[in-house]
């Protein structure tokens, strides 16, 4: 398993340092910024015995590039609990649920950011998985690495409790397969176009906060097919 | 519950209003300063919206001051898994069994620091739980902050949970009382000074551990006086 800690649109670089010292104290390196400031001293400064990471980072200008470039399974977006009136449909689970599902193998991003703003509804759509700590209403907004820090222990608790088994995950190809499979479905129900895509996006997080297997992809995959065929467009 | 976040010897003004954030995010309030350095601005910045906290931080020279003061029932010490050639003995607790034992009534003292070289072997000493978080072996060195983060996540998880029961704990006195009666009895043991001494600090932090209850409190003297009595002094 490959993890990534994608840092969207940092501003400032001394929560690069910090983002990276947490990433090191819990066995992670590979450090993505996507579209950040100036990475200064403090940076460094901050990231102490973990300025390798900060100085190996890698820059993109989008995720999508990053996630394409780096053939990444899943996608994990990380939100406060702030809420809102969020047009996407979020069933958020917590840090230790996520904990618990990181026996696979696969590229995994764990996406962080923005400062204060959070990700946009259309970062959000992206994800495969939503994870939310659960904080004070009265002041949940946590600084960056903080919410990482909790990330990353709960992610390094679960594989020191019940050591990795490598267990064999869907491809991105075979993940790309099986979603296009069941918007094709989706399409033919004769929904509405907006909630249409309400649906194609919950469909589309399930199968990511699913983790399936490789075998269970071929499977899956058959099945879908079986009941795309059957499915006719609604107008004849 | 109070529970109490007690800063040792803080030497970076930033850390303080970082801790004071983090307090606030997982709903806490009470910061205690132990001999630190001067706030500056950077304090109260990354403090953020958690300025308040930092203003009413409350200062103390020592660790047994604040403990005295505030008759503390509970203290929590932190420490680093990198372990080392400490004299004193100590079965650390992680930071998810201490958030499942906070569901007590009493005042709790959550101590972290110092920076970089940690607690004394005399603060140690004074701790009746002590916590680790599991981390890398390469990079075990955590931003006071960030472990601070882990800790005060675990204890608002669990207190979110399982709704705080305010179970009756003993009180500061009770417990005094009955650290006294076995220490009293271990000094009849026989045991050479050092090892008496290891044994008195076991046998302290089981007890701070045990998160005893009021009427267990008064069960448990009534045991011990009753072993207390019954065990003469060796030589006769």
């Amino acid at each position: 398993m490959k993890i990534y800690s994608v840092f969207v649109e940092p501003k400032t670089p001394g929560n690069i340092g910090f983002l990276a010292r947490t990433m090191k104290n819990f066995g992670l390196k590979k450090l993505v910024l996507v579209n950040p400031c100036n990475l200064d001293n403090s940076a460094y400064y901050q990231a102490s015995h973990a300025r390798d990471i900060v100085r190996d980072a890698k820059i993109y200008d989008t995720i999508e590039d990053f996630v394409k470039d780096n053939e990444i399974t899943t996608i994990v977006g990380t939100t406060g609990t702030a809420g809102g009136s969020y047009n996407v449909p979020r069933i958020p689970i917590t840090p230790e649920e996520l904990g618990k599902k990181m026996h696979v193998d696969g590229n995994i991003a764990l996406i962080f950011g923005r400062e204060g703003d959070g990700l946009s509804n259309e970062e959000l759509e992206l994800c495969d998985i939503l994870v939310t700590i659960p904080t004070s209403d009265e002041y949940p907004i946590m600084n960056i690495s903080h919410a990482a820090a909790i990330v990353f222990y709960e992610i390094f608790k679960n594989q020191k409790e019940y050591p990795v088994e490598n267990m064999e995950i869907a491809s991105y190809e075979d993940k790309n397969v099986i979603i296009e499979l069941c918007n094709e479905i989706i399409s033919k129900l004769d929904y509405p176009e907006h909630k249409r895509k309400n649906v194609e996006i919950i469909t589309k997080r399930i199968i990511g906060r699913a983790f399936i297997g490789g075998r269970e992809s071929k499977m899956l995959r058959g099945t879908l097919n079986r009941v795309n065929i059957r499915i006719k467009p609604e107008e004849e």
